[in-house]
């Protein structure tokens, strides 16, 4: 096979999974229009394989020429990570904004445990994960498969650690019990990126761990089918799946992040790729958040454009697209746009490779800069953005209406905006305003791919903050016989009377 | 009759008006979900009135004994505009944030008539206006009339002036023809709050005319059920009304800013307040204005104590009310929040009254500064609440799983937080971050009551610039012949060598 | 006497105290430029004094018919606060912007401690603290005293509270001896504004302590003159005072807040207004911070009133005054500078009293609002008005080639801006800008008065969080036992199936 | 010759040039104290030539292996671009934040001299610029001149363009006379940085020209010492040189942004780059603004490092290194740099080649977003950096008193900050944070290398709009009949129920 047909791959769900979703169980995801509708946002890879385009992007080939889809092929150059990220531009750009495929999160969690294990196998000596790893590359390029990845743990408190909870065990997944087979592990995780709609979820730990927590030092694959798993799907409000008009994104694309509860799963050992090592743990949370971050901020790229093209479009059809005021606003938001771009360009244009195994990963300094910088300005751009289109944006009638021989022609002529511009077109803006400011896009700003206070955690933990602090030593004469390399061998700073003879 | 019980009010809508909404013709607002639940906003005065605690904040008594709404005594202290404030304060607590009572918008567009209709009787030396806005007056008291005001045209091209517009003529509601019994009206408003609810719209001009936009320079009270008036009522979200847990506050509380259609409208003389009178349009305009911001932001009021009340209650939740940062978020929330009750408190306690006529209104810097201060936050507000909540406001199952037997006991136990906290608290509380980010909430803290744009326009207007100016010539030494009377005749600052001998 | 003039004023600060400067000693303020500049800030009071124009606003009379300065009048209605705040106003008008007056910080200090004699003695039931504090008033009144308070300790390790320093025990002041006559104290103020320039510190804690750090707990009055202190006075830069067209600000107006060292220094008892009663002493910090934020922010009024005031004359004269962008930005900051002044008057004119000892005092919520409403954007500002103003405030010539012949008229030519603007006006706008700058303006504005972080601390410990919680609970139907006073017994929410039958 | 030494580059400013300084008027620069300390900023080049470190960095060779400064070889590669920023990043290390090097500002004028006459000659055919530009770049390499670019004109009233000023037709500089040996230009630049001390000034023009402003659309060079030039540095604040202790900063580099004014200036034709063909001139403004936004950019790398720097030692040394909100506040400070770094360094690396002359310079986009970036934030950091220092960078005593041993106890025992920390270092540490403050570098930030406006209109002019709209236009269904390369032939997106059979 190696590549399925988007048939296929719906076929493939079906397999007696547990989905509930708001108060029913499902065992087909094709049963409830709005679970039906949360497989385009994995449907596309499958439709781009299909389609002459775009084959030399989304497929590499095996020695035998069997094709398969390029994210499985682990990265080794700064253009294999640019790469993907064109794929992901593409894809959100045909989707109209966020976008995933099929492999979207999990990809990124294929990455952390690679590597975990190239560096795990390395420092052990022993030559264990690795092999796992690669085994469950070979069977997921096979099969095509559609991948998650499992990081977000329930929690319980914020303030206490895993083993430290107080009303059960059960807040961070954990290993219940292992045998010779393999282990069984009980927990439930939170928002898991279309979890619902894959053969596998690859699940890693979302923190640091101590000794006493190593119960939860675990990762591994987990098909949503498996015996102990069940799916809770997250709300979604009841839009008129299909209605362009009126909810051009909802209306068409619709997340399933939903919550991933084990109820004493199995796991066979091939499928194990991390097992109480907790001192490794921090190594597969921050290499998954490293491609994750740049894939989210790669996929949001997609986003603020429209944000972008939203706004420009209402100072046009207003009329205002001269108004000072307004260009000075659509300003703003281009240079936005424009610095998400570069850094999320730079970020993979300019990898890490990891000293002792060679794993190359995305520059984690300029993707959390990224990040954070798309993530701290989303709700001011979508101030702007509303304040530039105007109070419609929340009182515009329906398509309906505007559809409706009754009260097509007063529609028409009370709102229209600048002359020329069909009042359609204005319409049709506005609604895009409306649905681009859901509360989903907005709370995945803040906290897809890990929350603000994550990045700045990791500011200061992966600056070199030494580097600073000499600078300002050197400036103001503190000299504390701390060595940097930058400052301890530099030229003194010349000085007109020592140096003027 | 005087003061209406709560199914006569509903009754007096039953007279024949024509509501679009989402592509059908209604006649009666009780007849849709959607519709029959916008009229809670407006109920609630009917129902206080019904409640021996608040007959007091509601109720006025006519000489003779008879009751009536309070809000129809135009203010003549700070303490009336004070009381006014107070019920508003009580009536978005008893709703759960945005309220508005039957009367929000209409009473401030009948104090900008009656305003208007002094001064403007005053300079012209006939006595027209006043008598007829008094008889109007009379007969709302009578009848206990629910009103809206009637403000924002649909404008069409921004950038053009009422007169210029190109497609056609009537972008701004404008006297199409005049004759002894009255004039005719043709035009368009939008986002009118809860016109579809009331028994009159106060209509008033929105900015300021020039001589050749005369025609558009009217005002005038006019009932939803007059001939060739059609309402198109705006879309809403299909959530479920009722549904308490899932959309604790808009499954509850519905807006209904509509579009109001005038097609050659027929108002009799004793319903026009001003007609051509092109130099006192803006006069109307800003009464209405400034009457109107310190409304809306009471009733924000009730907004931004529970955006603030929500980040306490997560915070708590999430086992994070410790939290330094988290405290500082919260903090900051605080403070947002009591600095819009202080501004909203000073500009009703501190009225300006006008020279000539006695007219009483509220401080217009203080009003504008707390609307623009409310507005300019409250994005940010949002961010910082859906920051400390997580990222379970994104993708919390429903309520229907939470009480699914079959998922009760898994979501009891995940979803849970803080230990002796139950899980259906926390669940509550995200749901309720949930609905206040709904994006009608959004626009309407920009563009309600006035945009960012016209609190801008309304600083540079009424300030005092010049005491400004004259503060930087006195401090730098400027003099140009400019005299300020704060600094015309000021002691010259004392210098050592002048002074001491 | 009862009020001195300037010169007695001066005079009576030559009782030998002892200040170092730039690495000399001084025993007479009146000795160097910079510290005799400094005294301006304080000479204010003995100006007006004489000035028929203000007698009425800063002179209150004893029974005798004895002149005295009004500040030393406790406060007992709304109106003494509004006509402090007037004063305060007034000579930061006279002075260009900041001001303050010769006892600015001290009659806050000497509030504090006449709420705490009252608080404390109503508590213990003993007579005691009320008659030191008012005998000490007396003495003040009758010698016109010029007064500094005390608040800020030097603090050492900011982690450590006072009792737990590692380094040694005086990092805050403590009673080191206690006799039959007195105390004795060491330790070291920081920052202690004008103190160097007055007839006495009240000295109070800065903080909370706990019973450990009862010896920290306490205020007392003190001279600068007295044995054992030491004045440390801050750095100045050495601008050239009296030079106004370079610093029309910094030339003329210096602030000094030095370091005052105690070195075993005896304060008789009559002198003593707290010993170790360590559970009063956050009583006294926070009656301190009240009022000293709201003179704070009185005198601050005057600073933005000149930001502002520069911007809007930059504009004009750079020909950008009706510039739309730039008009944005004026607006912004004619806002920002109305708020601050609506908050201040609000915070003056809605005291609270003590419901035990009927003492008033400003509001704390609207003073700490104002003051972190100032504070949180003075940086903002800055940045907008040197935006407004151009590159020249950091490359603009000196006056002295202004007046120097041979470039005036080159300077003449090519420095003017808009037409009609005399060059002269646009340079000493643009040196009004540079000085407005000034870090210790800025500095001031976050950390004088309390830093922004003890706003917040504030907002946390005195806002009605219970009430926020309330709201929420209310809205979301959270009914977990708890009842707030405006929540328990508020009428439900009108729904309409309930009400309408 | 090609290199100079220090001591000959020193000897080369003594031609005559005529500076004027607060009110008197200088030949040398060596002859006053601060235009002395000016200096350093250029002699840093010439000592570095002498250093075997850096040799390699700084030097280019000609084939006859003279050496001569590597910024005279225009750039051919990105990494071209990626030495300079290298050796820029280095001279601001050594000089302790804002450097420029004795051709900081030159040879981005040098740059788009070159870039503009290949454009122009290719465009008209004619061979005539390039002849010039590479001649006098042989001048400037054999003399290994010191060079400033001359942007800025005076500009008088803002709001009109060169020819439609009213005073007078010489806010911006323009040909006066032209003859068969050259013209003469009268005029007037403003903030000229290093101006006073280069062997030549570049003269470009700052804006686009219309038709009758052709007069004003000229490019040249010129010696300070010219007949009919003047220099008129800019007013300096005395701080004390040489005083590393109380100003870390300014008390070693000192800025000299002075006014350039020309009287009938002759400019023989071969020093003549563009002269009265106004269609080229916004090609010189923009490929100047490019490489210098870059140039500034890449030396305020330099700034931003030592801000993070300071704030980081400040938290230390106040014993707050691990305080919660602060390490907030520092993870900020670390996002600002970084992320001004990584934009720095992904315009280097990323440079646009032109499509007719092969000409490379920095990415546009990239340049712009990293320099708004910088300048929108300065403010903020220095708000942020001062709350993390305390009140005492506004009042700390001066180094005077610190090493006077009669207060040389007292504040080393007093200022300490955290137990192990030097006292000493502290007061340096706030020190430099008191320097970093300054004026200069505040206005710099916004206006230097381009005002925020500016780079507010260049997003604007330079992205790609259409790509924006045409994103925004997919989304929501508006087919206007616009097709962006983009989105022409993208894939429709893939929808479940036409996909799926």
């Amino acid at each position: 096979m190696a590549v399925k047909t988007p048939n296929e791959y719906v076929e493939s769900l079906k397999d007696g999974r547990r989905i509930y979703f708001e108060g029913n169980l499902y065992h087909d995801v094709t049963e409830h229009p709005i679970l039906r509708r949360g497989l385009q946002r994995g449907l596309i890879d499958y439709a781009m394989y299909q389609d002459p385009r775009y084959k030399d992007l989304i497929l590499a080939y095996e020695d035998n020429g069997e094709p398969y889809h390029i994210s499985f092929k682990p990265p080794e150059t700064a253009d294999d990570l640019v790469q993907r990220q064109k794929l992901q531009f593409l894809q959100s750009r045909i989707q109209g904004g966020r976008s995933s495929g099929a492999k979207f999160v999990g990809i990124d969690a294929l990455h952390a445990v690679t590597a975990a294990s190239r560096m795990i196998d390395k420092k052990t000596g022993v030559s264990k994960y690795v092999e796992r790893v690669e085994a469950f590359r070979e069977e997921c390029k096979k099969m095509d498969a559609a991948l998650a990845g499992g990081m977000t743990d329930v929690k319980g408190d914020r303030k206490l650690r895993p083993a430290d909870q107080k009303q059960h065990n059960d807040f961070y997944v954990r290993v219940v019990d292992e045998s010779q087979d393999g282990i069984h592990v009980t927990g439930c995780l939170a928002h898991i990126s279309h979890a619902t709609y894959v053969n596998y979820i690859i699940v890693v730990p979302c923190r640091a761990m101590r000794e006493e927590d190593k119960d939860y030092a675990v990762a591994f694959a987990v098909s949503p089918a498996a015996e102990g798993v069940t799916l809770i799907h997250p709300q979604k409000d009841p839009v008129e799946w299909g209605d362009y008009f009126d909810y051009p994104l909802l209306g068409y694309n619709v997340s399933g992040d939903c919550m991933v509860v084990f109820d004493n799963v199995f796991i066979p050992w091939e499928h194990v790729f991390l097992c109480k090592e907790w001192q490794f743990a921090p190594l597969v949370t921050y290499q998954f958040a490293n491609f994750h971050r740049l894939s989210g901020l790669s996929n949001k790229v997609g986003m603020v454009t429209l944000d972008v093209g939203a706004a420009l479009l209402m100072a046009e059809y207003n009329g205002l697209e001269k108004d000072p005021v307004i260009r000075d606003k659509l300003s703003w938001l281009v240079w936005y746009a424009e610095t998400v771009k570069a850094l999320v360009k730079a970020a993979a244009a300019n990898p890490t490779t990891d000293p002792t195994t060679g794993w190359l990963y995305p520059d984690r300094i300029m993707t959390n800069c990224a990040k954070y910088f798309g993530a701290d300005n989303h709700h001011h751009a979508m101030k702007v953005i509303q304040d530039i289109a105007g109070g419609l944006v929340a009182t515009i009638p329906s398509g309906k209406d505007f559809y409706n021989p009754a009260t097509h022609d007063m529609l028409e002529k009370y709102l229209a905006g600048k002359e020329g511009v069909p009042t359609e077109f204005r319409m049709r803006a506005i609604k895009l305003v409306k649905d681009l400011a859901n509360i989903e896009a907005a709370v995945a700003a803040i906290h897809a791919e890990g929350s603000l206070a994550a990045q700045k955690m990791t500011f200061l933990q992966i600056a070199d903050l030494e580097e600073y602090k000499a600078a300002a030593k050197w400036a103001c004469g503190i000299k504390d016989g701390s060595e940097h390399p930058l400052y301890k061998d530099l030229m003194e700073r010349p000085v007109y009377e020592n140096i003027i003879k």
